[in-house]
């Protein structure tokens, strides 16, 4: 079970200009098969199917919390793309239907559903519009093999990463393309970590996979001078404390030693609130008809 | 963001005989069109876009926190299928692949990827074995739109899990379904209580939907006397606390008032551990030796 | 656009023993890639997209009217699946839910969707329970390719019906074949002998493709007996008239002369009403109630 | 069964500019999950698997009906699509493959299969390119849950209809929404009646939903000046007259009484013949050869 | 079992400008429905599948044998999609990542997978960017069938070059159209005289299909003069010898003889070695650290 | 490009009981995430991506000729799979159509494609019937990343083949995996050596993995006697000679020298013959007049 909060793990920058095009190329970091969802519910049905956990926990617990901070990783993505969607000059509402607010929107190779379907928001779809499916997800139920898979599928991640940075460029982009190849680091770190501690191997000169320094992307490297390339959040009120008798020893690039944080929500950044799309009329074609009853909703709760 | 606590939000019973065939038509509550991974990430992509929260809170926060608690429902629904497939009668290790311990399982009507791919394990797929698919999420942005929709989902899912109650008889998927029909029935009004809520409508007569009445589930009926079938618990330590502006009034089959309950998780009961199953060498071959590591990584790190 | 008629194209036979495995192979029939909605939608497609029809009217007239006649078809598929799924001893609704009155189906290899999602009815899905999908159509727009492509279909669902004949012995299933047998038959005459007039070539020793004999299906002689072997209906009021231009000449295997009538609905059966499903609460929880809403319904609107 | 005639049941204007890009959009009202085909499919499966008709005949009927009608959508539907891909200055025959007539459509967001595969032609697939699939039929055998389907697949499709409206602009594509729009809005009606009527709810508030004033829409209004908005065709000769049971009362909107009215083919507009694409050779590459051939297959036939 | 040859088929112009839009397009003749994948894969397994090969061989010899020919397809298929991705104008490495060198890809309507997943390569889907699927594959064990199917397959194959050839105008688009135009027409007769020699039909008058006559493809001519159309090359060194006795006769547009012809690889073009790809990092991020480590492994293995 | 031989890369034993539903989870092998086709198909394109071929050659020769041997490993699974499918009992041909020959197979689990579409044969499919798919590539363009797939996909691979093992007794299943699961090894060993060569890690302790003793299959013994775990063979014969600078080192299990060995197709055992099966007309109807045309077929050409 989970607890939810109404946090960020990171700043995003407020909406820029739109941009459809790379919103769509966002979406792979969501429902690609490398994206968020992929991680998130990988680790996740891993722990779901994990057996014998007490004799293995400190395996469970690694995999389990790791699992909780991807959850994190999808809302960042979808908060990005929803900020690249966004466009602070859309027409008020009486006169929307009429002007053809979503013309110019065809004429651009983005994603037919951001405006159709979507409501200028985030779906769980990949780059080429195709959805995330369940078959992206491998839990074999033998751990070693689960956690090859884990290292790799973060090897992939960081890859795709990679080029989504290099092919957008507005602030939301770079901040979350930043922010996420650190924290797929220490992922795929963790997993490698895993697997060494399982088997023996010793698998740091994997590192970097691919082999593109660190301090490549400008956008990560206040995260990598906080230390989040080297650190793991306990992301559990009380459980999950075992992860540490696995994420151990040194960062195979920089030699610095690995270590496991409490996490401290108090810490994290509020979401920005998005302001309405009255082309999409969301969240309604009448915003403030919405807020009213909104308000008298509180007023009758006493809130 | 989420924490993760190492809790079920119900009890469920130990494994019983084996039941690959049942396992099979449980997966529709995991990775069906209505089932439990649909609730949870519709609901959880709503609220990753849904636009001007400040002034429609009460609404984001009903959504945000029932998605919360969806969490928690494919973890069960995990845990009734691990269970379904657990065999306590298998074959010690060394002897395993010889004498074909699998061999009975292509003679039953069960989803193969269970035992070949899954090491015994819930998959992200329907009854049909087809995997879940993002195609399943409705997100449009408006929020009229979105709130008819999750009426309609929690009607179908609703549906579905009396089936799969009367097809199911492994003590697991009874407790599994009886859970789910009082949790699901209160997320059915909660959309429908909002949806009264935004425009004025009065939904109660379309209670219970399908009209099979509530008490027909023997399973269900403890969880109806303990009050749960019109309480909301708000799975967050301090937010979207607004949703009891919107889940308000009375339950429209029982007449008794709604109410909002801060959850506590240490009421929740612990999982059990599963067995490991040697004949998909899960969690491992030699089970044994990966506790010896696991004991081993544990005392390095002064657990 | 259509009128649609309360009839259907041929007899069948009231629900017998129900056969859920068998039912799921017929599937195929219906949601095959060879299946009745391929010919249908097929057909369909290229009607809406053919351009110059003035010029070549007796082609298009051609692939509208079967394509008419095709909807009759996906309608009798779905008919002989609903008797197969049909159980005439469902226990009275007042106990249904306890008595777990679809516990045998997940031991059978049938669909589970029929059960859980279906309401124990026909589904858009092939044996396998995989949806039907559009990419199943086929309309390049070049005439010769699409009836060169619509001759293949009709040889490929002829070589599907054949074999779900020899696996499915019930009423309803033998019923269906031998009807859909003899008209697909004619419709792979119709597209031969439309590309025959297109071209030049002589397609008649491709007959029959499988090379199964025409008498070789006790269910089909009737049918042939009557000469629905070697006729096209006009299903249309007043229009499709030029397809006689092209469903023209004799018949290649009999050599008996090919001929067009118009369509007398009166003269086709009335369908069989199947009774209610308890289990699936099919068509509700409590049939009487929802018969007599209908009833003051109908008397209210005096009819 | 059915009838079918050749007639459209709008009028549609005549060819303009081509619009590739635009046209990918429209395949939503097509292939999408809220497309016609799936109105269309949905309504007839669920009249297939209907039990109990006799007894439940004013809710067979309109289900039935309504069906019958949607299959005239699709047909609009592709008649614009296949108006917005048409380019009245085509290369001449034998100069077209040498000339590169395609070039200019990769680099236009438009499908490519419209040009590859479809003949400049409509597909049964969505904006995305996606092939529609029989998982959007949603056919539970549960009477009211089907209904309660139906009002929100309506009601999705209503949401596409407005923003597919907003996002082009070539005549074809806003006569075809200002007319869908209209005939969409009287099947949520009627579900939502067939809802109230079957349990005593009042839905009535819910219109419009979303939330977009009815005569926001210039090419809607022709429609609703002449009563289209509030009013049933019986699209049969003589079946589903029991739907004016079910499909009584007022508009929710406007207060109007609703209306049945037989359907009078005569009086719908005959379809435009659109011209040839000689750079797709549709219908052929030598059009003039096949308009000869049917020109001499339609003497022998002595038509 | 096969044996792996490092040349091409054909001759391949070295890159030239990138057209990733082209390139796009292209992919359909990689994974579309009529793509070479399905050739390639439609004809392998109905080998794999053949019953009775001793008194049926020269029909197996001809399917196993044309099966081997498109293995070389799809390697030029994907030999002309990386010329077109290729951009010889990249940025140095150490520069990459902070000068975005992939920005302008977004605004261009190619498939994303191109530059996020596939470094610049070729993938196994269509110009949608949809991935091919084995549902491509008709292997029905019924010879007759199987060659009316393959005949179909390559009339639809010859369709889509064509206006592939049409869509592109790079010389790496225009080569592989050129060369396959010509070597799939030849697999277009083969199946047909197959069909005819197992039927005794007469097929001839169904070329060329589409009716797009063969010297209106400039880049095939010289493939033409070669005689090229009318040949079959035995794809292996002392096996399939008896598909002589199938393609037999005369070519059905120009009256010459058809032959088989012994393949001799050394008269086939060595493959172009295409330059790395800076930006997706490829061959990887340091392209001559891994050429110094190929050198130093050589030297150790003596090579 | 490729030559074929007409051979089997191992042993096969003639058909026993047909044993449908163990031919079903065989499938997975073929077409499942991790089957033979994943194997074939993502080296395939990985090789054909492959950038700078000389500077790299050692890597690229790897990748492309295990790639050729994989396509005699789609052959064998075929082979099995249709092995298992193959009933002896099969009833003559006049009676066949009337006798129901297929009737019991609904009844057991097996994968009804297998019987109404497939003629008896293998199909790209995995264990569930789904379809392979294209997405099952990965081919990143980045040589580290597509080397760490490649050891992942052939864990998975193993993990697979010890299942399908443990599930099925037929010889020709059991005689299937035994010999795969040692090949699979061989490619195992061959992409952690070559990512150990590019990066200077040490996988060694990864084996075996899963953690399944390579003695622990009674019918892979023969082939390892035989020293087939630690050899390479080398399928083309001229190219791909570079493989040997990374095939290299010794074997991480046993300690034995890693080798090359040019492959002699003549080494190889002939296919089995499958007989016909009357009751899907496999390979027709009428096997004898099949066999008298191909007779005078090869005798009208001198054969």
């Amino acid at each position: 079970m989970i607890l939810r909060i109404d946090r960020w793990l990171a700043e995003m920058p407020p909406p820029s200009d739109p941009d459809p095009a790379g919103a769509k190329v966002v979406q792979e970091l969501m429902g690609g098969k490398f994206g968020e969802m992929s991680t998130f519910l990988n680790y996740t049905f891993q722990s779901f199917n994990f057996r014998e956990r007490k004799k293995a926990r400190p395996f469970f617990d690694l995999i389990s919390n790791i699992a909780a901070e991807e959850f994190g990783h999808i809302e960042l993505v979808a908060a990005a793309i929803n900020s690249m969607l966004t466009d602070d000059k859309s027409i008020p509402d009486e006169l929307a239907m009429q002007q053809s607010p979503l013309l110019g929107l065809p004429g651009i190779p983005g994603n037919p559903h951001h405006y159709v379907n979507g409501g200028k928001g985030a779906l769980p779809q990949d780059s080429r519009g195709l959805p995330w499916t369940g078959d992206n997800v491998f839990s074999s139920g033998d751990l070693l093999s689960d956690l090859v898979h884990n290292y790799f599928l973060e090897t992939g991640a960081r890859s795709g990463k990679l080029r989504v940075y290099e092919a957008c460029d507005r602030p939301a982009a770079r901040a979350l393309t930043g922010y996420l190849l650190v924290r797929g680091g220490v992922h795929q770190v963790a997993y490698a970590r895993a697997v060494e501690n399982l088997t023996g191997a010793d698998l740091s000169k994997l590192f970097p996979g691919p082999r593109v320094p660190s301090d490549a992307i400008k956008e990560s490297r206040p995260y990598i001078e906080k230390g989040d390339h080297r650190r793991l959040y306990r992301f559990s009120p009380d459980d999950y404390r075992q992860l540490a008798a696995v994420f151990n020893g040194n960062h195979p690039e920089t030699g610095e030693p690995l270590e496991v944080v409490d996490e401290d929500p108090s810490t994290r950044p509020e979401p920005v609130d998005l302001p309405a799309q009255t082309d999409v009329f969301a969240p309604g074609y009448a915003v403030e008809e919405i807020a009213e009853i909104a308000e008298r909703l509180r007023q009758q709760a006493g809130l």
